[in-house]
């Protein structure tokens, strides 16, 4: 896939969810629901969010994605988030995984020990917890580096390359890594892109909104294009908004340009760091020089 | 009722929260929660949020208004809803039911069911919801048109009206359709307004702040009057908010509107689609032509 | 300590906040989360949001400070708040108490009584909250005034300053009052202070964003410091943001306000409303004149 395969990929998906206005519904955490829901209805998708067991594993049966945000896991997520990631999984529907908190509780280190079986078609986090979850399903060694604190990531996105392809080859989807830098993989190609603002890590929820965003194209591309779109998109409307130097405001004209941004203007926008890695070999199981 | 007697209501609905400000508790659902407390504030109202099941049944009997939204339900619901629901039709207190997601699970419409003993004085929903609560009243029939896709609406305002007069008839409050053109009807008088803004769909949380502003009228109005207070300072704000034309300014701009509008604004502003029907005729449990 | 030593441990608390960039968890409720999220980030500190108590036990044992905000009690409380009490009382990390909607069910009753045993560090609440929390713990008498409505004060300022002290002697920490003007004191050292504006009271959540941003002082400050910081904060960057003269501008132009403030600029603005008392005399357990 060359760059501008990919730029034109970009803008496809960027304009059939304007036209198709896909239901990405979430299982996501009570602090930033408005600014997921939001995000998610200003690219043109669709939001519904969710606890019930039943209802989660009805809607994972029938919805064109979905999104699974662990921050604020409730006691009743033991029952909740393993039906709903079974049947997404079963029902091959494209589903994200935001593994927010990983390590904080026996119940979290549980389900997310689980959702090795249940596959995520995408994993976004950030670097810390990409490691963490890497480490946890076995895919790198424990040596590996990478601490959490809080919701807060303690590693630089570079540092988390190997263990996010590592991800990728086993579900055979993609992960993107967020940071001042952001990394998509979908095992084979990786690439390093770059826009935004340092005022994303002054507002809560801009990672929580990524994922939920990266739901909505998941709707309508592959795992990789989905991936790479809502951080492209992200990137650009994060850099417009910029403009505001504050935080409120800025989220205000971060959600005003995400609902204006064409197909065309994503493409145009996309900044590649670097060139794009296609890896052509790996050995499951052994950590990757990154 | 002419329609000078309901422009001068709305006026009086609208200065008497201003001047009183009523508490209308709220169970709501917790993407939206923010939005409906600041809506409620905005229109000189007072919001609180709860989830116990004694301090909603506590709060049902003192409070002088009450809004139930069954967005994002959560295991102890099934607790809490059927106390709260019933401790409001044993005092009398004027609530709100806004029948979110209705259909999706098993508690969902078992808690609907138990609903129709206590009767809330206005519903609230899209046409779809509108229809489907009909529905699960036995107030149409199963052929009757209407299906939801997640939270949102599938079907036309005009569609329901038949379910929302038989709505209307049995609770003997009123109900509201929200949608394009708005729907208010107490079962014998019905009006379509209009005004507001695509924009309402492009943000989270329009139907539950409305649902919610709607229990705050309620604590000074009839049911009728409350109902299409609320519809109609929603839609003469949204009108004037989406002069921002992008969709998190436009929050901004409609709260801000909300905040500063006045009674004689209101009345004012006013917009009816067509005539006010005054239907003479009724057969209980029938379909209507609608 | 003089009115200069204060400004002067005003300006340095917001310094060290925006240097140290420390994270206090908060156990808050569901409608207020995002504001208070987005207030701790704007002064510079970390949040995190959590409600299973295994994991709230662990943040509480390493985080440099907590935030409890009593608002939207859900069932598990019963388990979560006590355990994460107790381990912050065990590890003397440093703890806001919002005893909001204090009265309103068995079970916020019972936790609250458990909560004299593990000392908050700093109480904030409005003058009703906070009598009727010094009630419970019968450090005034039963015949004491005030009431709560909802969550909303019944009560001014002043009335609750017998029991603020009567706290704060008991607990070794500090309690803010809350509203037209705010009371702060440390049992001995008592300063009422000015600024803000009654759109504070438009919005939701100030008083929730308050006690979240004054954990994130308290992890640099003394408990009279980090109260009286937050509070000052909050009245300088509430009177800058008063000339949005409308709501939900306010809110906007608040958070953009509080990103920006230095030190200097706080220790400039804090007004004192008339002298700082220094009680010298206190006999536990009796109503005071205020």
């Amino acid at each position: 896939m060359t760059e501008q395969e990919i730029r034109t990929a970009l803008a496809q998906a960027v304009d059939d969810v304007r036209e198709k206005n896909p239901l990405a519904p979430s299982i996501t955490n009570t602090v930033t629901q408005d600014f997921v829901a939001n995000a998610q209805l200003a690219v043109g998708g669709s939001a519904a969010m969710l606890y019930l067991p039943d209802e989660c594993e009805a809607m994972a049966k029938v919805a064109p994605a979905f999104y699974i945000n662990m921050g604020t896991t409730m006691p009743f997520y033991a029952e909740t988030l393993p039906h709903a990631a079974r049947a997404l999984c079963d029902n091959r529907t494209p589903w994200v995984l935001d593994p927010v908190g990983i390590g904080m509780s026996e119940l979290r280190t549980k389900i997310l020990s689980q959702f090795k079986d249940f596959k995520p078609t995408i994993i976004r986090g950030n670097a810390s917890e990409i490691i963490a979850l890497a480490k946890l399903w076995q895919l790198v060694g424990d040596n590996y580096g990478g601490q959490v604190r809080g919701v807060d990531s303690t590693e630089k996105v570079s540092s988390a390359k190997s263990a996010a392809i590592a991800l990728a080859k086993f579900t055979g989807g993609a992960v993107a890594v967020s940071g001042e830098e952001d990394l998509v993989t979908d095992g084979t190609k990786t690439i390093s892109c770059a826009g935004g603002s340092i005022l994303f890590t002054k507002i809560t929820g801009s990672g929580c909104a990524l994922g939920g965003v990266m739901a909505i194209y998941a709707a309508v591309a592959t795992p990789f294009i989905a991936a790479l779109a809502a951080t492209t998109v992200f990137n650009v409307a994060g850099t417009t908004a910029a403009e505001a130097q504050v935080p409120a405001s800025f989220k205000v004209k971060f959600l005003d340009t995400l609902y204006t941004l064409t197909g065309a203007e994503v493409a145009q926008n996309f900044r590649v760091v670097g060139t794009i890695d296609s890896m052509l070999t790996y050995n499951f199981g052994m950590e990757l020089n990154s």
